[in-house]
């Protein structure tokens, strides 16, 4: 039962402190001492853990005992991590959480094995609930999605990759925020709304209530990935321990503010961004420059705003389910997504 | 009900014929159009689809009907196809059943992500059974296995991927035949292990005929793994699909025969084979030359011994399973095992 005066920073830590003992002994149980030091690395690097707050907070606002979903959450989160590790394989990223990446720690077959292994851990968890048939038709099929995401997100990159002709053939040119919004519910709110969701079903909640705890995820997953598109461009990178302008230098298009901020410009501008954009290896000058020209066309504003519009449709979507400190929790961290610096 | 005139061969076509549709579909079903294509190459290729052969043929053996473990069936073969898709990632496998493999033709990005698609799809199709829990939690922990076994071999090769820090520090300079059996166990046997339990859960036998199952999959895995080592060494390509000494080129010590016959060498026979499975770009005559001092050793007869008492222990284990067409067939599957040339 969450304490009255709980604020949100403090319920984060100590749904992170009651989950990750459950997940690092889940993800040590079934390996080799040798292996463990490899398996471990990731999430000792810490995260927010916003996943498994999720899924525990929508446990208890929705009448369940958010104790008989720490399994869950543990699990969730591991999804999570399960797809970092990829997509940090897929984008070639060396660091994450300010430590280098599985990939560059310990190699790629060390890391696509630990990956393996991730999502095995996964089912382990979630077959140690009573509900294991339910959630692990939600994992699975909102991986699915999320593959997709991933897949149409590279796809979205306007240049590199050229040793790869299945991409250089299926590479989008253009991308509408229509598009944008498609890829992102996929590749970033397919974790957002198992969360929500598995978080109703451990709690026993009619699939009225699962369904509002789902359309909670999808927006506050959209809103979300708006506000990671623009802390990868105007980020501190001492708070999100990640390159700045990581999305520009990986050509992407498949970033809201890159995306609406080209349709703003115009000129000697516009090619010129487009020129760092396309460019194989933009120098540091380069890139400064272009998050300069950016920042100018005011999509930042824009981008913040169109973060709290799905931020609102979100906590809009929670008014079928009574009012509890979990409940309020889960507004407050609708909010905290869109005002957050890392 | 299979017919009593069925010979082994037609019974793997007929089962072959029933299991694929269902694979096709279920990977096709959750998977955009332009995804398909990619999600298809490595199941059109081809294979032998052996393991769905032990799943149906333990289920009918065990009492059921096979018909109802068809899910199952299609679903371990996909499980195999996983396993092989993240294999030819880590080996740098160029060609498998004679095409191109998947991150070869497609690149690494889609073929990693078509992987992680792959296993959503298992889960999907075994979440269909009546018996889901108990099929998901055998696949669950055999797939952790073959992580771990995947993980010695890769530990087992002599030299290589020097970028790869983790390996050079783990390497192991000397292996045992009892080393050796346990990877095998782990990489190999446990898809068969997996496959002949899952049918005999699908017929809703009892616990002492599950774990008979389970020794005769856990035997005839370790067979089939060392007549895979005797075919990658001796095998004809045309009939293999692959390189001739895939394994030497990979500086394998994790190779029965390479294992074993090393033991039987000495003097400059021994310095030289050593030298081409430690050398980091053998010419075709020296790898020719190493094959041939392998073969003086007699290995290749020790290996068929092997691959048959594994064989005849894996037949052992089904003298408590009644008699049946079904078993028989099984029976047969392990003769196979041995006598293939592919």
């Amino acid at each position: 039962m969450l304490k009255e005066d709980l604020n949100l920073p403090k319920a984060l830590e100590e749904i992170a402190r009651d989950v990750e003992p459950v997940l690092y002994d889940a993800l040590a149980e079934n390996a080799s001492q040798e292996f463990q030091e490899v398996l471990l690395h990731p999430v000792k690097a810490g995260g927010k853990r916003i996943r498994p707050a999720v899924l525990m907070l929508s446990c208890e606002a929705a009448g369940g005992d958010p104790e008989a979903a720490l399994n869950a959450a543990a699990a969730i989160e591991l999804v999570h991590n399960y797809t970092l590790i990829i997509d940090d394989i897929i984008d070639h990223g060396e660091f994450r959480r300010g430590v280098p990446t599985l990939w560059k720690k310990y190699g790629l077959t060390m890391a696509i094995l630990a990956a393996v292994h991730y999502r095995e851990v996964v089912s382990e968890l979630l077959l140690k609930s009573k509900n294991s048939v339910r959630l692990l038709s939600i994992v699975d099929s909102y991986i699915m999605r999320l593959v997709e995401g991933e897949r149409l997100d590279v796809l979205f990159e306007q240049v590199g990759r050229e040793d790869d002709p299945y991409i250089a053939e299926h590479r989008r040119i253009s991308v509408s925020f229509d598009d944008y919004v498609d890829m992102v519910t996929r590749k970033t709110s397919s974790l957002y709304e198992a969360s929500a969701m598995m978080g109703a079903v451990e709690a026993g909640a009619g699939e009225n209530i699962i369904e509002a705890f789902r359309g909670f995820g999808l927006n506050l997953g959209v809103s979300f990935q708006i506000v990671d598109d623009l802390l990868d461009l105007f980020g501190s990178p001492s708070e999100t321990g990640k390159q700045v302008g990581k999305d520009i230098v990986e050509h992407k298009l498949g970033n809201m503010l890159i995306l609406k901020g080209l349709e703003r410009m115009n000129g000697e501008n516009k090619s010129f961004f487009l020129s760092v954009l396309r460019s194989r290896q933009a120098s540091q000058e380069d890139l400064d420059k272009a998050l300069s020209i950016l920042a100018r066309t005011g999509v930042k504003e824009n981008a913040v705003r169109e973060a709290w519009l799905f931020s609102e449709k979100a906590k809009s979507m929670l008014t079928v389910v009574p009012d509890s400190k979990a409940k309020r929790l889960l507004l407050d961290l609708a909010d905290y997504v869109v005002y957050r610096s890392k």
